[in-house]
């Protein structure tokens, strides 16, 4: 029992593991880095809320496009390229990542996220760091399922990006491979975050939504963007693993697949 | 007779069908969800219709061109990708897809549609969701050939980046060969989206003007996102398969293609 | 003699040369569309000049970006993709392509963005087609020259995306290279409109400002957009073939490639 | 001793390596020439400066974006692609490319972009080329700080997409595994434009600033924009290959990597 633990333990805490962890780190800070700074730095061109429009929805949409692409692709052969709670969330529950270590990706993610809001609040001289926000008269309820449900896509397209259905014969994925599931990622979170921006802030990652939490002490709301992002990342899971892709249908079925 | 039916219905309703169905339903809610909402977020960020500029534009069309290109990467597997009635319509009078199944998958994208139409309206406390409008001054008739042209391109780009003759020659596609095929898809919709946004509202997809239609009650010019699609997708059908690449010239004919 | 002109006559109309005329047709009407049509979308949402800003130039960019991608990928296979009088130029002054051949390309290409705009014109009520044009300052040598530099962005990139030493071993491309390579060439465009966009209103193609040219009957600068693409398109098809890839760096470099 | 400095500047003049020297200028130049313009286009649109919004941060941060993709892909046979001075010295200080062909390849870089700033601004009648500024309140060396974040996120990318582990066995990279790395190196780089570019102005590149301050004759904050981005690219390279990837996992070590 004892050696079990130690066993397990000395598995979290290996070389290759925690290059995992700092590749969650890296990912996530990049991914929060654009999001708050494509924010800020689009604020800073709006001189008064009435002359407000659309472009700033561009701005922050296109920069976690691009970001989250990138983020997947640099992580991907090291971590699996999460960069997100909801997405490590979803890969437990398949059981295609332990407990304890999905634990402590979660933890980088979160230190990662954290990170970026400060060095994005610290160097710019003091610039708020926008908080996900729910629209005046949307409930707490509608936002969590909104959140659930663009999560719900995000989450999806990760599962049908690392199926290994996709991956060629000879065993592993080409860079090519990898790039192009990143970018199909990247790019349904930057549309999904058009389509909830002005509604619920589109957040779709609670680490996303944690950091700017954590630096500018407002947590009011931060149960929607859990327990929505969760939910969602959750039902993606199951209904990829279980309804569209059952274990029966894949290669070497008889065996568990490891992502 | 009696039997052929009951396999025909067999084959219309077996686990693989079924799933191909509901691969059908969540890339059109995903779609339909991006572009019913960033419309939505972009028209929440304008105050007042003087200050109105081409940004909402920019936005709604890289939702589309986002949203399109994961929707056809995530269900290629399972039924093709299509997410889009003129799509299957296309398919099915070249042969590609029987008359029942591509009912099925039109009746699957419809409910996509409308249910992601429901869920932004409900969800985000009222908000209107926009129909697909024409500019002021067009007749119908202009509008509907107009859409026939943007959906040429885009089920012409379908037939293009499905077209076997790309496909490598050990059989399947790649992902990263699905995956780019899938992006040219969705950005030519983006493209058409930018063209043709402030004069035919850009909907080249019946399922994409159905959904707002059923939820703001609003059918006005229906027929003319049904009928324009409709008749472009099929010239695109008919131009690619009869005419650009007739069957002669494809692999497994008797005369081999040297590209 | 005689049987020599009639050998190249048959040659220049056998059913794949009429196809490659169509497919530069249909690629050039699409890229022409998107330009023109997303030009006047953007306009038709800017109320007054003096609330204008930069998001046309985001819109009309994108447009063009996405549609170039699409163009030259769907018409890779059936006559190279090339869908700019230009880019022909430059191929036949490298001996890849011959005379009439390339006479035919630019003919289809210009009736196809002259379709395109005649289209646009008509359904939209009579929408004015916007002209390529020159900023108040500039000289027409200053905006040839401004032309000339992003055209041979352009064709360089063209270039370097047929580069027949990155196509695999085994011959021909797959899918996914004549799609990234695409990619490249509509990016690239895409970057040049931005660029460009405000001072010589980013044609970098000839057909581009035919069309609009024929359809509003304002031929002003023609010469610019005609002369400024053509030098650029050649300087870089030289500095590539002559300077960057001598052919004795070629792979069977006695024989002359065919792209 | 003397013969060895010959052989070295031999190999430093030698065709293959004058061709990257020249590799480098171009894509410098097309990096540069977007970026200038781009702001230069988006500048001219903007009436005066109480209309100014987020749209224009939209069109130089995706004008950045494109460009630097399209930058790396034309270089990546012949100069791998660094378009950036702050690339080059990670690469050498990681000694992937020895110190002469180092500076001679900065020195390409900066040319380029001097050059392409010069073409701006002498073709477009005298538009000033904006420099890259530093917000207000904020300090230079928060700037300098802000600048290594985003260099370490482009220079980690780059790092990442050449990271010989996803080469496929054969050897040599293809066409769409350098495409898609390069379209990894190009959207971060967007992506980090969008976040920095009211902060610092996203340099990111010595080059980028180095250009338009040549040219307007401001050399202001120089020293921010070469000391940020080189020593985040050379914590970039640190960290990739001696933390995440270091030596003894890379084929061709003895122990293999089992990914």
């Amino acid at each position: 029992m004892a050696s079990c633990v130690v066993g397990c333990l000395q598995q979290c805490f290996s070389p290759s593991a925690l290059r995992s962890y700092l590749a969650e780190f890296i990912s996530t800070f990049l991914f929060v880095f654009a999001t708050a700074g494509s924010a800020i730095s689009a604020r800073m061109l709006t001189p008064d809320s009435t002359s407000s429009d659309a472009s700033s929805l561009v701005a922050t949409a296109v920069a976690q496009a691009f970001a989250l692409f990138v983020a997947v692709f640099i992580a991907a052969d090291a971590s699996g390229g999460h960069a997100n709670p909801a997405v490590t969330f979803a890969f437990a529950i398949c059981g295609h990542i332990a407990v304890l270590p999905a634990v402590l990706y979660c933890a980088a993610q979160l230190l990662g996220a954290t990170f970026a809001c400060l060095v994005v609040h610290i160097l710019s001289a003091g610039q708020a760091v926008p908080t996900t926000r729910i629209a005046v008269d949307m409930t707490g309820f509608g936002a969590s399922v909104l959140e659930a449900a663009a999560t719900f896509m995000v989450v999806y397209t990760v599962h049908a990006a690392c199926d290994p259905r996709r991956v060629r014969a000879g065993g592993g994925r080409s860079a090519a491979e990898t790039a192009t599931g990143s970018l199909a990622i990247g790019l349904v979170t930057g549309a999904c975050a058009l389509a909830t921006g002005s509604l619920t802030g589109a957040s779709m990652n609670p680490a996303r939504s944690f950091g700017p939490a954590v630096v500018s002490g407002d947590f009011r709301n931060q149960a929607v963007y859990w327990a929505g992002p969760m939910v969602g990342a959750a039902l993606a899971a199951i209904v990829h693993q279980h309804v569209m892709y059952p274990a029966s249908l894949r290669p070497g079925s008889v065996e568990t697949v490891v992502v």
